[in-house]
């Protein structure tokens, strides 16, 4: 077989390529359980569009209804070949997205796909949209060019990976761990990106997440601030007061025993920073932001990567229109995340913050109600970078990008990556197609027509990369 | 004449007023300069609807635009009777309303009046349409019962009092003074409420107030909180540490030299809370808190009149919605506002502000760009409750509801009363009809059929008081 064959057949066919991802993009899957509207959306892009074109390449589809009725939509469990003679490849990937609207401050319509200088923009073209259809047009490339491919593929694609609600699919999956899962010899993650926009990364861990809601009832219904201000334990006081108890503007966090199990830095963990590609002006830039908590490219890295963090999200029922209203709001709900490391347990800071908590609004003498509870949580993961996965990627890393990936760990959270390795008892690696600058879950979300037309041939060297390792080459 | 068939007329026709009052909550007259819609809304319910009943009962209106395009409703200046041997009554009033829709937790339709058990609900009913129409309806029933209007009308209705944004009216009032506005011998404001359900109030003090946006920039476009968590200093951190470094969950206003101003208690004043009706568990269940900032009756008026309070509103730019979103917001505006009292200055409170708030962020480390604006002011307000036209007021009240009024202030903000105050060189009173538990600015905001009754009867008799005193009885 002929690898060039394949790059070639991808160059050629690049407009259609980018017609499927525009396709995709219209389609406004957003990630939501609550509403009905984008339940029906993301439905319709996995069962209406992906599930079609899972079946052109040959694929057997197999849609999974999760959770107990409708609020849900289906997971796409497929699987394309069944060789015994061939390595098995698991790919999972999401379509669902953030949501998104001009009013956030777009530049283009976030569902009209708009390419400007090379650049795709709209919601989902970088996650994880476009890398899913890297995968398709990847495989479709090999069967167009009549050579056979060098794995089975099985894949699990999903529409709840966004609102963090992955629990009916973590359920699903642990469930069809000796069915669908059984005989899985690698999983393979396209669900991240490039650490900066330069050099391709391998990613073997991610941060954990548990995501809370503190909900503070000061009264029955809104006040007037200025007939009530000055008497009422005012929610919003009382509210602020506990976020600021918990995190320092310069990221620190305050609560108590938070850091306790954080793993301590090895010599050789504080060493491996040292040769990756990152810019921290680059990457100061591309926030657009002047100074960052911390000054050193390892001290960033292992801030983003290695330690714990938490971001206070916003505030449901407080005044978040334009203009004035003079209202003291009866019952707000403040969301803020924390990202966890090794060994950090959801359960174990769960508690911690609800012990802080309830201590903190101990001692303002308010009594308002005051309740926490938490949404998502995860554990965070590692990979180990040495086995065959993951040579698989290396090779085929240095195959397309004539250099070695950077091997990098995520500062977001995949709960799903834990769910897979426990479910395949696999190995499970991360290769990212998109660049850094993609601004995923951001406003004018992209990626890169180059990125996207490399990602197609990464994908395509490391399933020939994987079936060369098998046969012991 | 005969006040008691000017009661009776009122009584007989009820179901006109409702309807009227129906017809008036019916146009969402929200008030907003920044929205065509809203300003158009309201702009109607003014030119088409509230023009149309004021040259019903013979006044002459003139319609006044303001600002410089079409960006404001316009004020109505309306004349009813110039006859030199009457007093002349400056009636204020407006018909612009808050914001309010169903999914803020209303349990009828705002903006379609509803009357259940003897209470009107509607957004507007209260604040401050009904208070409006219940002056058109007491003088249209002088007049259909034929008996001459004790005294000379002058209406000042505007559209633009929720907004907060009353500066072009203040000019328009300033610049008339010796034209509308020359002659008048009262003022009269029906635009706030009792201080509980049961004992009518006359109010001779207002807090003022200074609204505060605080707008926070920490990047150029949103982050992903798990790959950019932990080297940012995120705006909501900040913004949440700014907004606590000023108010403390029990209110206390916590910005240096903020209480310079605020006028000693005097021995006079300490005791005039003593006969005031106001219970403090009716008021407590009437806003659904078991505690309170302040223990006493007087501690608890006190901090609703003649102290500052501090309210936070909300946060606009944050994540807001139902579910989880993952994001770190990069640009963020928190809504709070001060309010005044005697003699506090609002542009001294606004440095005050300033000056803390630039201290505080320099304090943090970060180099977010934070900038603080002001969007309205107002000084407070006391009036002289010995002069005629408190002592009409005091002798209408014991005329419809056979007991005294208490003597109240209020810790809302109307600006608009020191102008008039101001402009017409004479006593201002406010003269509410309104219940306590009206729920002005909230959800379910109602008037009781019976205050909107006995609030006509009220205005009626209040008219009928000026003349007899002009006439030395």
């Amino acid at each position: 077989m002929s690898l060039q064959q394949v790059f070639d057949h991808l160059d050629a066919n690049m407009s259609t390529y980018k017609t499927r991802l525009s396709d995709a993009v219209a389609i406004p899957s957003v990630s939501n359980s609550q509403e009905t509207e984008h339940v029906e959306a993301t439905r319709s892009v996995l069962e209406d569009y992906t599930r079609c074109l899972l079946e052109s390449i040959g694929a057997t589809v197999d849609m999974r209804e999760i959770g107990d009725n409708q609020e849900y939509p289906p997971v796409i469990f497929a699987t394309l070949g069944t060789s015994a003679s061939k390595k098995t490849v698991l790919v999972y990937g999401h379509m669902d997205v953030q949501p998104a609207q001009m009013s956030d401050g777009w530049d283009t319509e976030p569902f009209a796909m708009t390419t400007i200088d090379g650049k795709m923009y709209g919601r989902g073209t970088t996650d994880d949209k476009g890398p899913v259809l890297a995968w398709i047009n990847a495989i479709e490339a090999y069967q167009q060019e009549n050579i056979p491919l060098p794995v089975n593929i099985k894949f699990v694609l999903e529409g709840m990976e966004e609102s963090g609600d992955s629990g009916p699919l973590q359920d699903l999956i642990l469930s069809e761990a000796d069915g669908f899962f059984a005989g899985i010899d690698y999983t393979c993650i396209s669900d991240n990106y490039w650490l900066g926009q330069n050099t391709p990364c391998i990613t073997y861990g991610l941060r954990g997440i548990v995501y809370f809601h503190v909900n503070v009832k000061c009264a029955k219904k809104d006040l007037h601030s200025g007939v009530h201000g000055g008497v009422v334990y005012e929610g919003m006081a009382e509210l602020c007061a506990i976020l600021n108890s918990m995190v320092a503007p310069n990221g620190d966090i305050t609560i108590t025993g938070i850091n306790r199990d954080v793993l301590p830095m090895t010599p050789e963990e504080e060493a491996s920073y040292g040769p990756i590609d990152f810019n921290i002006d680059t990457y100061k830039s591309e926030l657009g932001v002047t100074k960052l908590t911390h000054r050193t490219k390892a001290g960033i890295l292992q801030h983003r990567w290695r330690y714990p963090s938490l971001s206070i999200h916003g505030i449901e029922g407080a005044f978040s229109d334009a203009g004035d209203k003079t209202v003291i709001p009866a019952e707000i709900t403040g969301k803020f995340s924390i990202r966890l490391v090794p060994d950090m347990d959801p359960q174990k800071v769960t508690n911690l913050v609800k012990a802080h908590i309830r201590s903190f609004h101990n001692s303002t003498g308010s009594e308002n109600e005051v309740t926490v509870s938490t949404t998502a949580s995860a554990f965070s993961w590692l990979g180990d970078t040495s086995d065959a996965n993951y040579t698989a990627g290396k090779r085929a890393t240095v195959r397309v990008h004539h250099k070695a990936a950077d091997l990098t760990r995520e500062g977001g959270s995949i709960p799903i990556t834990l769910t897979l390795q426990e479910a395949t008892g696999a190995s499970v690696m991360m290769l990212p197609i998109g660049s850094s600058d993609d601004g995923a879950h951001s406003q004018n979300e992209k990626l890169n027509v180059s990125n996207y037309l490399n990602g197609m041939k990464l994908l395509a060297s490391y399933m020939y990369e994987v079936s060369q390792l098998a046969a012991g080459r």
